[in-house]
């Protein structure tokens, strides 16, 4: 959160530049999959420093617990199985060259727990003691660190759809216990944080008491029914939504993809009033003014630019710890002109 | 040449793909310049191929022999001196993988020389015997390898503004002859073609005699004026145009940059209207139709599908030649959702 912060506050004061997010969906071999090629940039100069965030994944669409998720199989080959391709490249915008490679896995869930918890700052209640949180995945531990940095929390509930994904969870971390129902985890809540894959709504209004905040880090895990009962919506970025323009037109799959509507998209144009978390840091956006207003963060999409702070950190870091595996600069720089 | 020419028959057919090129201008410290961050994709389903092509630079407007240039500075270290940065990753359709990652430079003149000779093949004269090459730098000599192999020719004559450039060129090159003049180059000459880095036009409209094919590697090269005197106009990739939309606002060079116009935005809409490259090589656009014609190809963008293509055919004979130094999968892979 610290190593973020800034960042949000050069890009509302236009220091800091992103490149909008590109997806590419096209056939893969594997059953019932596609192949996704994502990158998005940032260039922060405050720091130097130039990211590109690189995911090339192979996705399927199981349906599990009756609801339809959105699932990175794991194929790429490596002395340790198969496994996921997320990377992430800094470079130098004082010299171009390229200053670490590292994959995106721990930083891109740090990320995104990082803007939760500083929106969570400023729109949860001061005295929030209780946790809410629906998931239990890997995303859901560091939605769990961003609460307990911005709170005082008491007491953490979690429940996710399969036993033994929550069990799991509580083995992990302390102080946390897993529930049977989802009313039993958001039942006198004062934060109720969703971590899914879910591609379907996974927040029932019902569960909207005064005084609550919500953390969302999908879209779809909130639609326009919850959101109408929130007194303060704020979101990520509404300039990067997702894009999937440029789309093969030859599997299922694919035009399963295209398909996916989420509230983004409803043509009122309502989302787009919304303010995004660098306006809430920065005082351009109000936080939450009473004990009574229901709040919501949705982290609806992310930047290239998380990942030029968030590196320009973890560099630091590495090179102060002498950690990494240096390679020679002439490999990745060349004596022609490009 | 052979190794894009099938990937463009699959552009046609929209069984490839790429994703949009994007250009980050950012402010940096060397004196007069600026930071181009850049990056382009391209999907070739039918080789399982994404590849993303980045570039890393610094760039200055020097004015040479009177006119503006951009040149990008050779400022990364390396234990050579100075190097630029450009870089292509190769990607699997198939699982995700990392292929392989190589600099950009030499595949960068040759795709760019081998999309001006398939066009060639199909917009010069059938017996075109002489080329006047305008410019003499790098890209010169791909211009001339892509000339020799599309047509039998007799004459290659040189001019660029440096007598010093012009005089190397012929050092390095057989059977070409250097001149004093650009009026001397194209006098009587078949095919004219310019690779230059000039932000103005260097083809002249007197220059334009009847059977004559132009080759042109930046838009810059030629203006409306030029455009209107031909018979026919090709482009390499009307739908990729430049976009430099998310420019940070507060150095002069970003301001010079920004008002760049070029003839493709000169709000006609009529460029938009000229075929590419992948509709003349599928006879969906025709080619020269008789000897009287004047032909023009405007490589007026590159494409990241070009280095899918031309990566593709790399990476397969550098494993055949067992060359290149094969990494650890597990550095460019990982075990956590990304």
């Amino acid at each position: 959160m610290a190593a973020l912060e800034p960042m949000y506050r050069d890009l509302a004061e236009e220091r800091a530049l992103m490149s909008p997010r590109v997806d590419n969906i096209a056939p893969t071999t594997h059953p019932g999959g596609y192949y996704a090629f994502k990158h998005m940039g940032g260039t922060w100069p405050a720091q130097g420093i130039q990211a590109l965030r690189i995911n090339s994944d192979v996705v399927t669409h199981p349906v599990i617990a009756g609801k339809p998720r959105r699932q990175k199989q794991p194929l790429a080959p490596s002395s340790k199985g198969g496994r996921w391709v997320g990377l992430v490249l800094l470079f130098s915008t004082q010299t171009g060259a390229l200053l670490a490679m590292f994959p995106d896995g721990v930083v891109q869930r740090l990320r995104v727990g990082a803007a939760n918890g500083l929106a969570l700052k400023h729109l949860a209640r001061a005295d929030a003691a209780t946790l809410a949180l629906i998931g239990s995945g890997w995303q859901a531990g560091a939605q769990l660190a961003a609460a307990i940095a911005a709170r005082p929390l008491k007491e953490v509930r979690v429940w996710s759809p399969r036993k033994e994904s929550r069990e799991a969870f509580v083995g992990e971390y302390r102080n946390v216990k897993a529930v049977e129902t989802a009313e039993e985890c958001v039942a006198g809540a004062d934060i109720i944080a969703a971590s899914t894959s879910s591609m379907v709504r996974v927040i029932e209004p019902k569960w909207l008491k005064p005084g609550v905040h919500l953390s969302c880090i999908k879209t779809h895990e909130v639609d326009a029914e919850v959101l109408e009962r929130c007194s303060r919506v704020v979101l990520h970025n509404r300039k990067q939504a997702k894009q999937i323009d440029n789309l093969l037109k030859d599997t299922a799959n694919v035009a399963k993809e295209r398909g996916k509507s989420g509230w983004w998209n409803d043509g009122s144009g309502r989302f787009e009033k919304y303010p995004d978390l660098c306006d809430l840091l920065t005082g351009r956006a109000e936080g939450r003014k009473n004990d009574k207003e229901i709040t919501c963060f949705v982290n609806n999409v992310g930047t290239g630019l998380q990942f030029a702070a968030a590196g320009a950190w973890v560099l630091r870091r590495a090179r102060e710890a002498g950690v990494g595996t240096e390679l020679p600069d002439d490999w990745f720089s060349e004596d022609v002109h490009p």
